[in-house]
């Protein structure tokens, strides 16, 4: 079959610029410049990359933003009260406390902390179950960088078997629960198999999309997967290899070589769902300064 | 095969006596007496039948319940108020507001309004949304229902494929949610077909488990269910019958006489899931009493 490749660094970059052209129209208006603020804490080396990324693609679009540091041995209530002061700053749209945290922190209380109006990476328990009863809300990231993707490749889902390889809460589940709701992309027949199934390969040779999550580098083999399926790869892992100057390349979750030749579309690693993370964490900070989800 | 029916009015009538026990020991302790509200709009039948059930079942148990009445033309406004003034009264430990709502009353606002910490129904998206994440809530009464069912005829849920029919918010979603959870009952492969599936007659012959909610009289036929499936049946559809008194008879989803002898276990309408539903609004309210999921 000819695979077509769904290029999410291009798609991301156009939707940049979508972004970028808004923050325009907005400051011609008078508007007032959607705000990212992002707490870290500690100098974790891919978190420190991932802020980095972050204030640089708001510089990028034209958003304000606000990079808030702690030292690792930060207190609860000392990370408690400045998401209480980012909460309370009207001049602020939507922050995010970037994970993971020290052990000695709940992370889950410090999410629950966070005002929901506010919660662009859509970790808050309101936003999760809003986004399954079907409500407007912020969707985190990867699945609404998925769905985009879907999305603008007109890929069609309607009806179709849509089985998604893990159960994680910030990918598998709310992608489940995206692809069962009654609108486009969705009203798939949901599949959601993880490291207990014990029919995931039958399941897999079924279905007319897979996304695969389960960060295990290569997983999904060519005889998984019927021929014309939708296979998206949201597997990053970092394996060793002497012949980058890194040391280590990124590998996804799919065998790419084996798989590709059976599908209609499919994302690679790197290029793929990667690029449009970032890009919808974007697009929330845009709604969250637009007041577009949740009114005042 | 020599199917086990699920007893859902045994099951229920034993934990019902649990419960008063938990009830006299509270009582013998110098506890507080667990206290359920409930908010009635208008005369319908269905609501009336309902509430009157909840509140005898609290009197049975030994929790102090409440009837609050409202007539239909009453205004969003006063229901707000009254939800607010039940939020606000530390002797209320939950209340529920019956649905279906007059069409000028939005539900979701009403729900949204219940302080979560006493939404024994589940059904305020905090709890919609912890319950995805894994997180102690209050789950709403017939998921609650059918999870214990499961729980207390000791079926095996790991690794199994358990197919949902429906993705009601009410039933379908939290039902594929909760069996997909590492827990027990839970660490299903969960599949959720619906109105717009392709492929839900395949994938119900392919299911150890199947939770069908469809409200589609005896749609789950004989050849649709393969040989030692468990087959849970959430059907409950007035369809006329002369021969009742009532003029009616409820309905199951599922064609009994053709499923059953290929089943493990099968739960029957009535008696199955239908008693379970008030006895998890009861062990919700108690749990509520106790402060059980939330700490005040």
């Amino acid at each position: 079959m000819d695979y077509k490749l769904i290029d999410g660094k291009a798609t991301a970059a156009q939707i940049k610029q979508e972004l970028a052209a808004e923050v325009e129209k907005i400051k011609a208006e008078g508007g007032k410049i959607p705000h990212l603020a992002a707490i870290l804490v500690g100098h974790d080396g891919g978190s420190e990359t991932y802020v980095a990324n972050k204030v640089r693609t708001c510089e990028e679009i034209g958003f304000k933003s606000s990079l808030i540091r702690f030292e690792a041995d930060v207190t609860e209530e000392e990370l408690l009260r400045k998401v209480d002061e980012l909460n309370n700053n009207p001049d602020v749209d939507g922050f995010i406390v970037q994970l993971p945290l020290p052990k000695h922190i709940s992370e889950q209380k410090i999410i629950e902390a966070i005002d929901y109006r506010k919660d662009v990476d859509g970790f808050h328990p309101i936003n999760v179950g809003r986004m399954s009863i079907g409500l407007p809300c912020f969707v985190s990231a990867t699945p609404a960088g998925i769905i985009e993707l879907i999305r603008r490749y007109g890929i069609e889902t309607q009806g179709k078997h849509c089985v998604v390889l893990g159960r994680s809460n910030i990918v598998g589940k709310p992608m489940a629960s995206l692809l069962m709701q009654k609108a486009y992309p969705g009203d798939c027949t949901v599949t959601v198999c993880h490291s207990r199934s014990t029919n995931l390969a039958e399941m897999c040779r079924q279905a007319d999309i897979i996304i695969v999550a389960l960060g295990v580098p290569e997983f999904l083999k060519g005889d998984m997967v019927k021929e014309g399926a939708v296979v998206i790869d949201v597997g990053t892992t970092r394996v060793p290899d002497a012949t980058r100057k890194s040391g280590f390349r990124l590998s996804g979750d799919v065998k790419f070589d084996e798989v590709a030749p059976k599908c209609s579309y499919i994302s690679p690693v790197p290029g793929g769902v990667g690029p449009m993370t970032i890009i919808s964490l974007m697009r929330n900070t845009l709604l969250a300064g637009k007041k577009a989800i949740y009114a005042e």
